[in-house]
């Protein structure tokens, strides 16, 4: 099952979570493009379980949440407007819970309880989809603004170095980059245990005609050594307030790396997370161990050893060069400027 | 076709390269312990393709070398002694060229070529098993020699970071560590693309009775900066005069984290390469990209991406503490000490 997609000329990820009127379909980020599998959520729950079982992710989980908070309108469309008020609110705590380290699903439950509160002699069903269709053009639109000031700190040419999936993030500063004539090329890291870059990273910097080589975890600071990368850039799942970057585990070996070697790092975040003064603020979720005994569902370890899997890890502002938001380029050190009414 | 193990009691993989009477049989790594094959070498260019092959790895490739040079020894068997010699020459120059960065094969056939010139009037065949042989006892001992040594760094109960698969020095080291009673425990990562941490090394501490977790290679600094590692210890394929640590790819980054988070970094070594001045002079072999497109044969990458395999990386001296060497742990600057006279 495939939707049309709603945002043609988009890479293949950048519009993967569509809703319809029988539900919500993802497509399946842990086997794309190996695979081409939608998933379809028919009911809220089914959208939090599929972002909790990383059907979708980076991303994803703000999408999926917003379109999740449409079906969790509608199932109540039998209620009365408190009732129903109430029973989104309480999908919105499940969709939160759904990630304890990715903030976005937070984000979109926001958005959509702020348009239904906004009108409260509205049809929550019709308020709840305006609200989720606003929150997904003001993320595609921040996106943009954000992926120029990142482009703007690129050199003509450069060779950057990304780990795991940036997503839209990711997205919006190759567009950029492309649209200002600097011919980026890439290195992206595999990503283990998913495999994000191997699969979602790769494929959609080559859809965007960008060149493309792959190399393992490991292998970041012997290019940095050598001087073979320009920049190392990553998406954040979260950046506080003083300048910690909370992203998929690795980015703090290679900030370190990057940081030994002279090799500036910059970040993309919409906007540091006022909720997060630093970096102990932002709760690390643990995933499966088993995980990283295999790739894409084949054994890979001795069957003797346990593994380990912190999905996140933060890098303290001295490693970050910049973070690029959707209100310009910050030092790490400066970005909660961001907030500051000068900078509005 | 397994033989009988050459050496009771230690861990399968201390004893996977053996001499038979019908050639060389090599347990393959690169399916082990998920597969337990042996390759059966009939000849020395069986031998030489192996180690090409990458079927042994680590200290495997100088064990080849050792028997792949007395297999050559007996293909002389007709040749008159100058013949005879001259064809061993020639089959340790191919011996030499299968690995550009490992020298575990040009120690080997020095051993084997020794032998054979100290006795000009001895058989060429009998000369060469001997010196096979004292080449066998030599590098165990030393491994045993050198893992007193770096035993002796670690603190009781030390929590221990290993990446790749160290082989006998890596077994040298827990067997004196569990002699004195420390009770290491170790992290080990999982080292793509071979995954010789998560096959090899994992399966070998649990053998020996060690306490093991997998990580994913990007994972290390994360746990450096939760102090949760007491020491980065890996093996070297080469350690220059003047203290870089040539190993696989991945070290680099994990020596640069331990550094900035100020766990100490001790690399092992039987001795450090008086060919080699510095770090520059060793070069570093690159593999197939296509390893890191696949995980033990399946695809794991986007169908349009290529990769980059620089197989070892170089680790400058400022980024590691100590080289445990057979004559003792000296400073990384000072690792060329081991040559003076006063330290023999």
């Amino acid at each position: 099952m495939t939707l049309p997609p709603e945002h043609a000329g988009l890479p293949v990820l950048a519009d993967s979570v569509r809703l319809a009127d029988d539900g919500v379909h993802l497509l399946d980020r842990r086997v794309f493009p190996l695979e081409r599998v939608w998933v379809h959520a028919r009911t809220a729950e089914d959208v939090a379980r599929a972002i909790e079982q990383m059907v979708t992710q980076s991303s994803g989980p703000y999408f999926a949440t917003l379109w999740g908070m449409v079906l969790a309108a509608r199932e109540a469309v039998a209620d009365d407007p408190a009732s129903a008020r109430q029973r989104l609110a309480e999908a919105g705590r499940r969709f939160v819970a759904t990630r304890p380290t990715n903030d976005q699903p937070r984000k979109a439950v926001d958005q959509v309880l702020a348009a239904v509160d906004a009108d409260p002699g509205a049809d929550v069903a019709e308020a709840a989809l305006a609200g989720a269709r606003a929150g997904d053009a003001d993320y595609r639109r921040r996106s943009t603004e954000m992926g120029r000031a990142a482009a703007a700190l690129l050199p003509d040419r450069a060779r950057v170095l990304t780990h795991c999936w940036g997503d839209l993030y990711l997205v919006g500063m190759v567009q950029a980059a492309l649209e200002l004539g600097k011919q980026p090329v890439f290195f992206c890291t595999e990503t283990r245990p998913y495999l994000q870059g191997a699969r979602l990273t790769a494929e959609t910097l080559d859809e965007m005609g960008v060149d493309t080589t792959l190399i393992t975890d490991g292998m970041g600071a012997s290019l940095f050594s050598r001087g073979e990368v320009d920049a190392l850039v990553t998406a954040s799942d979260r950046v506080s307030m003083d300048g910690h970057v909370i992203n998929k585990v690795g980015t703090l070996q290679l900030a370190v790396a990057a940081h030994a070697f002279g090799v500036p790092f910059h970040a993309l975040c919409h906007a540091p997370d006022p909720h997060s003064p630093t970096g102990s603020d932002v709760p690390i979720e643990y995933r499966d161990g088993e995980e990283v005994l295999h790739a894409l569902g084949h054994r890979t370890a001795s069957t003797r050893v346990r593994g380990l899997y912190p999905a996140f890890d933060v890098t303290p502002p001295r490693f970050v060069t910049t973070i690029a938001t959707d209100r310009g380029a910050f030092a790490a050190e400066r970005v909660g400027d961001y907030w500051k009414e000068s900078q509005r």
